[in-house]
C-alpha cells in the first residue's frame, strides 16, 4: 500500500463550548469523562505529525440533520437550555431524572411529548450522563458539519478524512439521546453519503461501546450494513441493544452485525473479530465505509474493562485502510487521556498506509502487518 | 352519617428497614423525602386519639402481587441487592443511570431482560428517586401484607381500615418501578378484592401525583374504575401519564376518570374535582373503594404545589365516607413531615364520620358540612 499526501483532519475548537463538568453514575454525581481535554490530546498528537493537515468545518446547515433526526428531538436540543433557563431553576445543566418508560405506558399507546423542561428531558434523553449546557446544542452541530466536511471530503476524491469530533453521537437514535452523544454525527454523515452516492455505506463501529443510535436508525436499511465490535450489552452500557441476535429488520435484515465481546478483550481477539467485519464490509461492497471511531478499547481506559495496547491501533487501521474504500473517520469515544492522541495518531497512520510512529518513539513491537 | 366504633389502622414498624438517605433530582444528589418519619408522624398522631386502633399486618404470601406485577419485576426486586452486593461495587444503594426507552429501541422489537445489575436496574426502575437498599423488598411486601389485611377487613364487614404504609405503591406499573414505589400496593388489594368479590372496584387515587402506575395496571379493566386528582403531568412528575384524555383502553374504556389540575389548586378548586370523582364512583356502583391517600396536595408540602389547608382533608375524607361504601384506605405520598399526621388523622376522622380534631386544638374554621 503506498504512502498518500497528508491525511485531512476536520477539527474546531468551538467543542470547548460544550463543558458539562459532571455525569451521575449509580445515583453518585461524578467528574465527567467526556471532557474537552480528550480531542486536544489527539489534536497535539496530530499537530506535532506533519503526515496530518487541520482544516475548519464548513456549513451544512440543518437539512442533513433533519434526515436522519426526529424534528422533536432537534428542537428540543435547539431549544432546551433557553426553556430552561427560562424555568428559573439556577441549575448548570439539564438532566433528566423521570424517563419515559415503555413498562410504564404500556397498554396506553403513545405518550404525548410533554411541555414541561423536566419531562421533557426524559422523554428525549434515555440516561444521567448527557447534561445539556449552553453550549451544547452549538457544538454537536459543529460536530455534523465537521464529519460532512469529512464525507464531502471522500466525495471530492480524498482516500480518507478524519474528522475530529466531539462529544460522541453513535448512541443517539432517530428520536431520543444519550451516553455521552447529542446529534448523531457518523449517522448524519451516512445518510448524506447515501444521498449523494446512490449507493450502499457501511458503518465499522470501533468504539468500545456498541453504537445503539446508528444501529436503531439504520435498522430497516437495506442500503447501510451496520458493524460493530463492543462490550457485551449484557455488562455494560448501552445495555438494551447490541447483541449478536440483532441484524437487522424488514429490507434491513442482514444489514447489522453485531460482535459482542467479553472483558479482557485483547489484540488478538480483537483482530480476528475485525477480520470478520471486514469481511462482511468487502461483502456488501459499500462505496463509502464511515469509521466510528474510539479508543476506550484500550486497556489503560477508564470506563472499558478491553486489554488493547497501542500497537494494534496502527495494525486496525492498517487493515481498515487495506479495504481500499474511502473512509469518513469519525472521532467517538476514549477517555483515556493521556493516550489518546498516541492511539489516534496510529489508527490514522495505519489506516493511510504510513508507518507506526511509536517504533521510532518508544521501542514497542509492532503487530501484525 | 353515625360515629363507627375504633378506627383499624395496619401498621409495622418494619418499614424502618427501608431506608434510602437520598434521590437524584435533576443531576443533583439530595436528602430523600420518602423518609421513615412520614410514618411516624402519622402513627403519632393516631395513637394518641381513641378513635383509632393499630394492629399488625397479617401474611398474604405473594399469590396477590403475582396476580398483579410481572414476574420478572418481583424476581428483581426480591434479589436485586443480593446481586448487586456480589458485584461488589460498595454503594449503599441500587439506582440507574442509563433507562430502557421507547426511543432507543424503535423498530428493533423488545428488549432482552439484561443480566447485569446496572442493565436491570434501568430495564426495571423509570427514574431517580427511587433507590433499592437492603431492606427494600422486605418492606414493599410488608406494604401489600398491610394493604391486603386492610382488604380483608372491609371484606370481614368493617367500613373502612386504613394501611399505614410506606414507600408508596401507585407509581408502579405491572413489570416497571419508580417515583418512590416498588410494588403498587394499592393495585394489589384491588386485584385481590376484584378477586374475592366478583365485583368492581373503584379507585379513589387523592395523592398530589398521578397514580400513572395503578391506571396502568388497570388500564384495560372494565370492572375497576381507576380515578385521580393530581397535578397536571404536563409540568410534574409522573409526566408521560394522567391526562385527561386517557380514559382506558379496550374493554376498560371509559374506566380512567383523569383530572389534572393546576398549580396553586386550593380547597374549593379540589373539593369540586373531588365531587365529580365521586359522583363518577357512585355511578360506577363499585362494591369497594380503594384510596391512594397523599398529602403532599398540602399547602405546605416540599414537593407539591396546590394550596390545600388542614380542615379539606377532614371534608375530603367526610364526602368519601358519605358515599357509604367500603374504603380500603391505603398510603401514599405526603413530605411535609410536620403536618402529616394532623392532615391524615383529620381526612380518616372524616371518612369515618368523626367530628374534626382540629376545631377543638387549632380553633381553625371546618369547611363545608
Amino acid at each position: 500500500m503506498e504512502q498518500v499526501d497528508s491525511m485531512r483532519v476536520v477539527y474546531s475548537p468551538r467543542h470547548h463550548l460544550h463543558d458539562p463538568d459532571f455525569e451521575v453514575t449509580g445515583g453518585r454525581r461524578i467528574a465527567g469523562y467526556e471532557v474537552a481535554a480528550r480531542v486536544e490530546s489527539i489534536r497535539h498528537a496530530l499537530e506535532s505529525d506533519p503526515d496530518f493537515s487541520f482544516e475548519a468545518p464548513g456549513t451544512f446547515g440543518i437539512g442533513p440533520i433533519r434526515a436522519v433526526h426526529d424534528a422533536g428531538l432537534i428542537a428540543y436540543l435547539e431549544s432546551a437550555w433557553q426553556d430552561w433557563r427560562a424555568r428559573g431553576t439556577g441549575a448548570s445543566a439539564i438532566m433528566p431524572d423521570a424517563f419515559l418508560h415503555p413498562g410504564a405506558r404500556a397498554g396506553m399507546g403513545d405518550a404525548p411529548a410533554p411541555s414541561s423542561p423536566c419531562g421533557q428531558a426524559g422523554y428525549y434523553c434515555f440516561d444521567t450522563a448527557t447534561p445539556i449546557v449552553p453550549g451544547t446544542y452549538e457544538v454537536t452541530r459543529v460536530a455534523c458539519d465537521a464529519a460532512l466536511t469529512a464525507a464531502d471530503g471522500v466525495l471530492s476524491g480524498e482516500r480518507s478524512v478524519y474528522a475530529l469530533t466531539r462529544p460522541p453521537g453513535h448512541h443517539s437514535a432517530r428520536a431520543v439521546f444519550g451516553g455521552y452523544c447529542y446529534l448523531n454525527q457518523a449517522a448524519v454523515a451516512v445518510e448524506w453519503l447515501a444521498g449523494r452516492t446512490h449507493d450502499r455505506i457501511a458503518v465499522l463501529d470501533v468504539d468500545y461501546h456498541h453504537g445503539n443510535g446508528t444501529q436503531q436508525i439504520f435498522y430497516d436499511r437495506e442500503d447501510v450494513l451496520y458493524t460493530s465490535i463492543h462490550a457485551d450489552p449484557s455488562r455494560t452500557f448501552p445495555y438494551f441493544a447490541g447483541h449478536a441476535s440483532e441484524t437487522g429488520a424488514g429490507a434491513g435484515t442482514g444489514t447489522t452485525f453485531n460482535q459482542p465481546m467479553p472483558a479482557g478483550t485483547n489484540d488478538a481477539q480483537y483482530l480476528e473479530a475485525i477480520e470478520r467485519t471486514l469481511t462482511r464490509i468487502e461483502a456488501f461492497r459499500p462505496a463509502v465505509v464511515v469509521v466510528s471511531l474510539g479508543f476506550d478499547t484500550y486497556g489503560q481506559d477508564p470506563i472499558g474493562d478491553f486489554a488493547l495496547t497501542t500497537p494494534v491501533y496502527h495494525e486496525i487501521g492498517r487493515r481498515a485502510g487495506a479495504l481500499d474504500l474511502p473512509l469518513v473517520i469519525i472521532q467517538e469515544g476514549g477517555y483515556d487521556v493521556a493516550n489518546l492522541g498516541r492511539n489516534a495518531r496510529e489508527w490514522l497512520r495505519g489506516s493511510a498506509g504510513l508507518a507506526p510512529a511509536f517504533a521510532a518513539e518508544d521501542g514497542v513491537k509492532a503487530i501484525g502487518s
